[in-house]
Parts: structure tokens; C-alpha cells; sequence
């Protein structure tokens, strides 16, 4: 595998086809503005979000990870919430969804963050075996309003 | 039952004492340093939380809830995440939870935050039976790291 | 609370008392043949098997564990399986099965197993509330035939 | 399908290449050492543990199963843990597991344990379909420290 890196402002086509795959992933559609504006803020237009992207051994992107620090009632310091991960089909088998986590962690630490949280798919099988090795289940399910 | 408001500098006493009681629920302890700053974030100190407390009729505090509204990836307006909710054993069974999240649903949606979610034990059934009431499960469960 | 010590011969009143009170609480029935057995093999005749004993102030047995330690294919290092825990319903909010917990995990280390694992009903909020604390939840529920 | 028989010394080859089939499905390493302390034992080297090998038409190994007979309290007889269950993706379809666990359940009553328990990832919905044919869901989950 190539490398991992921040998300950086001329990384945008690269990051589209990425992030069109993931929202296909869920059966979701958001809004070409939407889409633009979270890009600018996740490659540098908002500190309180961060933008990750993997890239193979030609340059070429293969996998992004979406995060935002917020603050928390339990701590002075902040939590980092893994909003979105995805790894480009094509690219899967070469422990990328594994380099992103490790790379989230490290990078959030670097932000004061010291705990990641994100949310899964009870039935993702897929995804859930690899979050079963790098980080750890919790008792906790989502509810929203 | 009373009335709920957003929490207020001069609402510690009646905060902290909820506070103590939700962290014991959890078995959980965080520094007087940590709550104190928590509060005073929660009491206007910091525009990406706020704190509701519901009082009783003669204006003591039955219960809190902890909000922190931060950026999501998915739209150009923010969540807010319901971090913490509380009633008071002896207020229980008055709807006083109920009430606490109609409200923050409200205020949430005054601060720009459509959308309201949270996290509970899968295995609260008390909590759910009120959540599945109000709000919605979702399918997804959290994971750390 | 008073003392946890590894259970001895001349426990047997105090274990049958808290390992009865155990087995209602599943709704369980065991001979009193295999109780005495079961109690001989934890109380020191059989090194696969130990047994703890929790004490109050007055030297009275108020919570048990029963713990098994067991050869496994993915170390050379055996894990224990720790098959009962149990708190007098009357000695409860006291911390005693965290601390019998504890201890557990201290004696299965002197044994030789780095590992503690069990299982509980998934509907069991009150034991899980404290599992959350001291343990950690795996993505991992049993089948038998 | 060909044949299941209990693990021998000889099977080391098809031992391993199954055995690492298995791991890598877990995203886990075990080393050289530990793999072959497993195996020795598996293959008749300790009471405790047997091993299961599924054969082909032409004897080659397609499946393994990893079995652990340990005490427990709650009967004078033993439990069987089964630990590991694999069948190489090359031979699935075809009833392999379930002979597998058939042959365990059998192989387990011999060695006077009538109760054979295993545990599965909730999320793992092509063993778990296999796993609600043959044997029985619970409602327990594993904690683990």
C-alpha cells in the first residue's frame, strides 16, 4: 500500500469518487453542495474536522476516513467521532481499513483527542471483523430523533 | 411536574447533585475539576453545548440532560449529540424523561440541529422502553478505540 | 466489606448457602451429590477448578465465584473460565462483585491464565453494568447442543 | 465428502494450512511455537484436547475442528468447548461444518461430556445459520478481562 495523509484541497476528485462510493454503500444521497462543503471543511476550512485519505502506490485514492473533534461532558479533552470510513472496492484485502484506523488514532491524539468512537451496522460482518481487531465493541447501540 | 429550562450559572448545586447520580449509575468518576469546567461550558461558556435542567415545583432539580452540537459530514448543519440524560430516582415515573427530550429536540432545532441522537446500553430496558417512545433505534451499534 | 480468600474445606455452609441462592436465580436445579462434588473440586481437589470466597466484617460468606481454568489452542498459557459469580441479594451496593472480580483476575494470573472470560444473559442489565466497568464486551454470543 | 476422524501426528501439513486459513479469517496471529504446542497437543498429546480433521475424496484436509473438555460446576461431567471450526472456502457448500459439528457432538459423548458450547460473532450470519441448525442460540454473551 502507498501511504496515508491528511485530506489536502487538491485532493477533490479523488475524494468525490471515494465518498460517491461510500454514500452508495448506505443507499444515501447528499447534495453536490453538501458534499463540496464538507470537502473544504474535512481538507483544512474547519478545526473541528479532519480529513483523511489513503492512496496506493501510483497516488491514486483508495480509501478516506471523515472525522470531527467535539468536546465531551466526561473530559477536559475532546473525542474524536469517526463519522465515515471506506475503502474503494478494488483496494480491499490489504488491511487499508486498518491503516486509516491506525492512522485516525494517531491523528487525533495529535489533536488532544485521546479516545475515537464510531458507530457500525449491528449485521456488518464485513466491517465488524476488522473494528473487532483494532478497536473494541461496546454495550452501546444508537438511538436518533 | 415543573418546568424544563437551559441550564443556568447559578443552577451548580442542583446540577452537580444529578451529576453525581447519573456517574454513579454508570460506576463512572470524573475529577471536581473536570465537572466543574463540564458545567460551565454546559451553562453558556461554550456555544457548542448547552445543558437543560428540569425542576420540579418548587424548583429543584429533577433532572439534566448534556447536548454538544457539533459538524456533520452528511449536511451543512450540525447534530447535536445528547450525551448525557438524568432523572432523579424519586421523579420517576412522571414523564420528566420524556419531557427533557421533546425539549432538547427543540432546542436543538433552534440551534440549527435537525437531528438528534444517542447512545444507550443495549441492555437498558428501562431507557429503551422510554427511547423506542420517542425517539428511534437505529441498527448501528458503537464501537471505540 | 471484609476479605476475598480462595475457598477452604471448612466452607461448605457458607458456599451451599450463596451457590443456592445462584442456582435460583437461574431457575436451575443441581443434585446435592454434584454440589458437594462441584465444592470439593473448587476447595482445593482439583487444580483445574478454584474457588473464591467473599467474607463480610463478621467473617460470613456473602458472594462466590466459581472459576475454571482451561487449556486453549490459541496459547501455551491456559484462560480461566470464570462459570459463577454470585452476591448475597442482602450484601449488594457494596462493591463486592467488583472486588470478587478483581480477584479473580489476580488468581488466574498466579495460575498461569493471562486471559478471564464469561458469559452473561444479554437482557442482564444489572450484572452488565458492572461487566462494562471491569471488562469489556466482545461481539461473541454462545450456542451449545 | 470423504471422511472425519480424530487429529493424528501425520496431519501436521494439512493441520496448518487450515489452521492459518482460520486465523487469517480472524485478522490473528499465533506463532510457529504456539501453533505447533496446539497441534501436539490436539493430536493426542493432552487429555483435554482433541482435534477433528474433515477429509476429501482424495484425503486431503478441508476442515479442522478444535475441541477443549474441561470440568465445570454445574455436573459431575464435563463440558466440551469448541474452540475453532473451519472449513476451507474451496470446500464449502457442501455440509462440511455440519458434519464437523456432528462428529464433535459424538467425539464429545465419548469423552463423557454431554454438552458441547461454542462462541460466534453475532454479526456472522453464514456460521450463525449453520449454527441455528445444529445446535441452539443462547441468550448469553462473553465478557472478557
Amino acid at each position: 500500500m502507498g501511504t496515508i495523509r491528511l485530506l489536502e484541497p487538491g485532493d477533490w476528485e479523488d475524494w468525490r469518487a471515494l465518498w460517491d462510493g461510500y454514500l452508495a454503500f448506505y443507499r444515501a444521497e447528499v447534495s453536490d453542495a453538501t458534499s463540496r462543503a464538507t470537502f473544504e471543511r474535512l481538507s483544512g476550512g474547519d478545526d473541528a474536522l479532519f480529513g483523511l485519505l489513503a492512496l496506493d502506490d501510483a497516488g491514486r485514492g483508495i480509501g478516506l476516513a471523515n472525522c470531527v473533534v467535539h468536546p465531551t461532558t466526561w473530559s477536559r479533552r475532546p473525542s474524536c467521532y469517526l463519522e465515515d470510513l471506506f475503502v474503494a472496492p478494488s483496494a480491499r484485502g490489504h488491511d487499508v481499513g486498518r491503516a486509516l484506523l491506525e492512522a485516525i488514532k494517531e491523528t487525533a491524539g495529535q489533536r488532544g483527542a485521546p479516545r475515537v468512537y464510531w458507530h457500525t451496522q449491528a449485521y456488518n460482518g464485513r466491517a465488524r471483523s476488522l473494528y473487532d481487531q483494532v478497536g473494541r465493541p461496546t454495550s452501546f447501540v444508537v438511538y436518533e430523533m
